[in-house]
């Protein structure tokens, strides 16, 4: 194999190891809409825990693929958002998911 | 969240899971080019043991994204080639592929 292609492989594995965890993938299509608040992500995903939400939610913040704002209104509001390597990485995974519709 | 939806997405959650285990991208991505005896894709992905070569081969194959045709050639040969089912996953993978060399 090519000594190039490793390391972008061992990327692209990176990448499914991120989004392969439990509920990412789910959280990544809903934020796509545009951005939502905690409460919304909960209701939209309900069979997820709030625990688990705001777990995923702290990683892939951590990984740069959304942002957490926070706005001063009555009560404050918090709300998460995909960056633009979230939402690259949004519309790269939809034509996986279009496979997915048609082979699985 | 749609009721529609959420059957889709555990389908691609659950090609993430095939794709994230290790070592089953680097697979898919030498098979894109073309059909490859167990002795080419060894030699390829040499850091990867014949046994679990063989096993992910196997597994491949059972999720329908790879035939096995063997040869009757002296000496008889094996050769590995994606189904359309697997071309297709391989392209959709690219754009992920894609988005790893620009982001990670």
């Amino acid at each position: 194999m090519d000594q190039e292609i490793r390391p972008l492989l061992a990327k692209v594995e990176h990448a499914y190891h991120i989004v392969g965890k439990k509920w990412v993938n789910f959280i990544l299509h809903v934020l796509m809409e545009g951005p939502k608040r905690f409460s919304e992500l909960n209701t939209l995903i309900p069979d997820l825990s709030k625990r688990i939400l705001n777990e995923r939610l702290k990683e892939l913040e951590g990984c740069g693929l959304l942002t957490r704002t926070v706005i001063p209104d009555r009560p404050v509001r918090t709300e998460y958002s995909l960056t633009v390597k979230g939402q690259e990485l949004g519309t790269a995974l939809s034509h996986v998911e279009k496979w997915a519709i048609k082979w699985l």
